[in-house]
C-alpha cells in the first residue's frame, strides 16, 4: 500500500497525529528488563509498541541507538520493524545523504532490506543526493528542513537574499514533489518557521514534527502551524516523553497513558 | 595512538596520500567470489587489503554498501575493520548527522563500536550536532564542506551575503577545530572550491578529496589546490576505479596496479 493511504487510514482509525519515536536507548530502559530478558531493547519496543499501537499513526526508529549495538542492534531494529503492526506507517530517522550511486545504496537499505515506510533525509547534497529516495514512489521521504536543535540556525538560518537557507530548502522540496512522496522535518521548538513552511508546501506535503515533549515545543503552535487546512499531514513525534515515563514493571502502562495524554492533546487543537 | 600521529607515520612509511574506498557493490565484485565464497564481499575486501596496503595511508568504507545487507552486512564491516592493519587510518563514510543526544549515540557507534578512526558527518544542523564528534580527541571527523556531486551546488553555493554557503561551512570548521581533530570533505571535481576552502583551512586541517577516478576529478589540480603548504593533509580518496580494475581471478592484483599508478600520479605534483 501506498504511504499516502495507509497514512490516511491511520490517523483516521486511531484519531492520531501521533508519533511514537522508539529512541531506546539502552542506558534508559527499565533496569528490570535488563536482568530478566535476552534482548532487553527488543522487548522493551515489544511492550511499548503493544501499550500505545491504537493511538499512534506512526512509530519512528532513529538508526542511531540501534546502531550504536553494531550487528546485535540491527537485529534487533530488523525485529521491532516486523512487530509493528502492518497498518501503522513505520519511519527510519536515519538521516542518510551521499552523491547518486550511494544514496541508492541507502534508499535500498531503508526501504528494501529494512522494509520502511518512510525515511527521513538531509538535502545538503541537492537534488541528486536525493532523488534515489524519490524513486521509490511507494514511500515518503522526510527530507530536513528546519531541525530542533539549538544551532539549527548556524546554517539554517544564513540569509540567502534575504531568504534563509531552511526556506531555500523548504521550495526545493515543494519543487522536488513531482511523485508526491516528498516530506518536510521541521522542528515543533521553532513555531514561527514552521509556520512558514507549511505555508511554502501547501496543503499536500506532510511534516514530520519532532521537539514537542522533552525538548520543549509547544503542542498548541506545533498543531496551529504545521497542519495542513484540514488539520492534517501534520506528524507530531515524541520520544523519551512517552517511551521512558516510567521505569519499573508498569513502564508500557505509563508510556500508554502519556501516549494517550499527547494524542488528546494534539487533537484538542487539530 | 592519536588520528594525526597515525596519520603523519602511514603518509611517510607509505609515501602516499591515497585512500581507497572500499565501496565494495555486491552487484560489482567478480562473479567468481560469489561462487566459491561463503562471504564474498570480505573475501573481497581481504584480498584488496592485502594488495593495497603498502600503497595507501587509509581506508574509506562507505557504509551504505555494508547496511544494504543488513545484519550480516554490518558483521562484515566490523570483520573489515578489523582486517586493516593497525597503522593505516580507517575511515568510516557514513555522513551521520542529528540532534545533540542522538548525534552522541552516532559518535559512540562509529569510534566505539565499529573503532574507526575518522568518520565523515553532515553540518547542516549547526554545531550542537558536530560537537559530540568532535569530543572524541583522538579522532578526527572530516565535516561535509563542498560534495563531489553534480547537484552539490543547489545549496553549497547559494550565496549569504556574496558567500557561499560551502565557504560559509569551512568558516566555521576552522572556528570549531579547537581540539584539532576537524577536517574537511571537498570533492576533487571542484577544484576551484578546493582551492578556496584549502586557504580559508590553513595549513592543519586535513581535508578528504572524493571524486577523482570515476567521478573524473584531475589528479594535478586536486593536489596542487587540497594539499597545504608542505603538501600532505590531503587524503586522495579513489574507490571503484581501483577496487573495481579488474573483475577475474587476478582482481586483486589489478587492483593493487591501479592502485600504485594512481599513488604515484598523485605523488607526482606534491
Amino acid at each position: 500500500m501506498d504511504w499516502r493511504e495507509k497514512l490516511s487510514n491511520v490517523i483516521a482509525a486511531n484519531n492520531s497525529l501521533l508519533c511514537v519515536g522508539l529512541d531506546s536507548d539502552t542506558g534508559k530502559i527499565p533496569s528490570f528488563l535488563k536482568e530478566t530478558s535476552k534482548n532487553p531493547l527488543f522487548d522493551f519496543n515489544k511492550a511499548i509498541i503493544e501499550a500505545t499501537k491504537d493511538l499512534v499513526c506512526a512509530y519512528k526508529l532513529n538508526m542511531a541507538f540501534y546502531e550504536v549495538a553494531g550487528k546485535t542492534g540491527i537485529e534487533t531494529l530488523e525485529k521491532t520493524i516486523q512487530h509493528i503492526p502492518g497498518d501503522i506507517l513505520v519511519i527510519l530517522d536515519g538521516k542518510r545523504n551521499d552523491i547518486g550511486n550511494t544514496a541508492q545504496k541507502y534508499a535500498q537499505s531503508l526501504f528494501e532490506t529494512l522494509k520502511a515506510d518512510a525515511v527521513t533525509i538531509n538535502p545538503y547534497l541537492g537534488k541528486d543526493g536525493v532523488s534515489p529516495f524519490l524513486d521509490y514512489k511507494e514511500k515518503c521521504s522526510f527530507i530536513l528542513c528546519r531541525t530542533s536543535n539549538p544551532s539549527a540556525g548556524d546554517f539554517q538560518d544564513l540569509l540567502v537574499s534575504a531568504t534563509p537557507v531552511y526556506q531555500m530548502v523548504a521550495r526545493k522540496i515543494r519543487e522536488w514533489d513531482t511523485n508526491k512522496n516528498c516530506g518536510a522535518v521541521v522542528g515543533a521548538t521553532y513555531p514561527e518557521e514552521l509556520r512558514i513552511v507549511r505555508s511554502i508546501l501547501g496543503d499536500d506535503i506532510p511534516i514530520l514534527i519532532p521537539g514537542v515533549g522533552k525538548q520543549g515545543g509547544d503542542v498548541e503552535k506545533t498543531i496551529k502551524n504545521g497542519t495542513n487546512s484540514h488539520g492534517e499531514m501534520a506528524l507530531i513525534n515524541s520520544s523519551r516523553e512517552i517511551i521512558f515515563a516510567g521505569s519499573q514493571q508498569d513502564f508500557a502502562e505509563q508510556a500508554r497513558k502519556k501516549a494517550e495524554t499527547v494524542r488528546n492533546d494534539i487533537n484538542k487543537y487539530r
